[in-house]
């Protein structure tokens, strides 16, 4: 059972946005999609884990992050 | 007692960076002093902890990192 999460993410480059999808990457098969808009701050996610897990995730990174919503 | 480490990491723009900067700022007082450069893709670290440590914690960051060496 997965559901898709946004995150607004501190992104100023293509490096940033890789480090976001390299640390989701990580998840295995928790994570079945994720995409990265550094135009739009955004990191949407489908996962089968909760938003405040991949938020710690994605805090891991030394970015600042903040959960949306669910989509 | 601290020693200072060279590690070369990828980073491509200055939030790349901050990056770098803020996962070790989480160590708080086992790490004394950050440097980073994007122009030569290196963090330097005066730290109480292993470059083994400080490599996994920089790792983190989803960004490519090499250690180099002590300085």
């Amino acid at each position: 059972m997965s559901q898709t999460y946004e995150f607004q993410m501190a992104m100023t480059c293509e490096g940033c946005a890789g480090a976001a999808k390299r640390v989701l990457g990580k998840l295995g098969d928790k994570v079945t999609n994720v995409e990265t808009s550094v135009e739009n701050q955004k990191v949407t996610v489908t996962s089968s884990m909760t938003s405040d897990e991949l938020l710690a995730e994605l805090q891991k990174t030394g970015k600042e992050v903040k959960f949306i919503g669910a989509v």
